[in-house]
């Protein structure tokens, strides 16, 4: 039997937990015979409580006999402390495989098991992930980032994700199919992270480079090249690409993108402009570019997210 | 302040819960001011076990002051025992909003709280639902239906969106938008659950609608309409999608369409196949109708659908 231990500390999101949980859970219900023993662990045991206020039960990490070792996200500066740093160290020490939901790679990282590896994080946290431990290097685009035995997921339901991605690696496709049918969810999404979270609210540290988005998001219907940009941060070409990556996880074209792609989805969602013109509004040559990269962010065209809007505008009510 | 009580007994899915929690617990952060105000509630208070073994921390029902109950799925025996139902009887009564998740579904209906309403529930689920409760209209293909004051959900997952719609309904789409974003989900799910549940693992009762799902499924490239499927069921037409309809929750033309992406998608998944040549292989009579039936189901066409694939299989390692 492979155990995965579950390691939460007090101010843990409790989605983190369970989504994870749930997922291999579902894969022993599907297989038939046990492939999974599950326990949440804590430093100490006993309850321990959540972010929501809801406490759940857990065994002392240092009893514990895990495969799998996986840190769920939740409040940075409790699961910081040095006791909770040193308890996963020593328990990570014992594991083959480690991985982490959300803002569970800070934990990581403060271990020093990030150092040299690439990692990813909540898209609102990756900067200061970035900024806090240099030696990592942070990809806020991912769903989910494998280096070498260390597993590291985006924000909160990333985490079913991150699952979904492990019982894969240890049983197949096949299987992890049925899973995810069992949880009503896509076995692999479509898309980055950043799909689901605005430019608008990078927070980048330097005034130059929040300059050059600000810049950019009244200039959406002109060219923006990282020319124009640099020139607006007055730094170097090189100097700004160099800072806009290591302070937003992103290249500037593709941030300029999403400052379009986000623009448009707004106008494409509430109203009843044809879509041409929103192209046109928002900066993209053309529809078939601006359909291309909504079909890349938000996997589906415009027309679709439009119809869902309208849909969901007239609910399902049955109303009395 | 708006009151959410979960109500769990022995045996739910801890995800159901976490899921809808986290959703309401963000709000309040996104928000700034409190909105909601969360308690986890049981029939008798205390540790409650859920299905993965791992037990909360809950309050005695009797005791709570609910604006909105939250009815977790879960192990249906242990969920349909008397004193659970009626403990939920009570606390409906005081109650202005009712929702389920998943298999809780099945706990409002035995308390009579479907009768006559429209609901969903888990896809596995959906039609021992409606044989054991012929008053409640369930249908399958749903993520959350309302119907007056009660919001019923499909499996797992599917809680998360079930929050955001109540939240939206409470707050408006802005809110609900941000609270999305901070848990890495969509704001408004694509097409219904049926996406996620192959046709394959219908249960319908009997033998005659599970002799023309056979049928169909072994002439996939054939022109099927509902003449011929009742014609293999030995049923008139009307009999026959009656039938269909109460055991399967869906329409024989849906359930056909269905099977054919279903086919068609492992084989763009997996294969290099011309789409053109899959469309042909399983039935769509061009291969503009699959790639709309894609964008339905999926929300993306089938090259979208093979990329992500094929991306997958190549997924973020550095090894070392």
């Amino acid at each position: 039997m492979h155990n995965v231990g579950f390691f939460v500390y007090p101010g843990h999101q409790l989605l983190d937990l369970a989504g994870p949980l749930a997922a291999f859970e579902a894969a022993t219900q599907v297989a038939g015979p046990p492939l999974y023993g599950l326990e949440v662990l804590s430093r100490a045991g006993g309850l321990v409580r959540s972010s929501s206020g809801v406490p759940v039960a857990t065994e002392p990490s240092r009893d514990a006999n895990v495969n799998t070792l996986v840190i769920s996200g939740g409040d940075i500066a409790p699961m910081l402390l040095p006791d909770e740093t040193q308890a996963v160290a020593r328990l990570a020490s014992t594991t083959s495989r480690i991985a982490s939901v959300c803002t569970g790679a800070f934990l990581l990282a403060e271990a020093g098991m990030l150092d040299g590896k690439r990692a990813t994080t909540h898209w609102r946290m990756a900067h200061r992930l970035q900024r806090s431990y240099p030696a990592v290097e942070v990809d806020a685009d991912k769903i989910f980032i494998t280096d070498r035995n260390v597993w590291t997921s985006a924000g909160v339901t990333a985490g079913i994700d991150l699952a979904l991605a492990l019982i894969e690696a240890d049983h197949g496709l096949e299987l992890t199919r049925q899973v995810a049918r069992e949880l009503v969810v896509y076995h692999r999404r479509a898309g980055g992270q950043s799909q689901y979270s605005p430019v608008s609210q990078m927070e980048p540290e330097s005034d130059r480079i929040r300059i050059a988005l600000a810049f950019a998001r009244d200039r959406l219907h002109e060219p923006l090249p990282i020319e124009r940009l640099a020139d607006a941060a007055h730094l170097s070409l090189r100097q700004f690409g160099r800072a806009f990556r290591r302070e937003t996880g992103e290249t500037p074209a593709r941030a300029v993108e999403r400052l379009r792609i986000e623009a448009a989805r707004v106008r494409v969602q509430d109203g009843s402009e044809p879509v041409e013109a929103i192209a046109q509004a928002v900066g993209f040559t053309d529809p078939e570019r601006m359909r291309r990269a909504f079909i890349k962010h938000y996997g589906m065209a415009p027309q679709a997210v439009r119809r869902i809007a309208r849909q969901a505008g007239k609910p399902e009510v049955n109303s009395s």
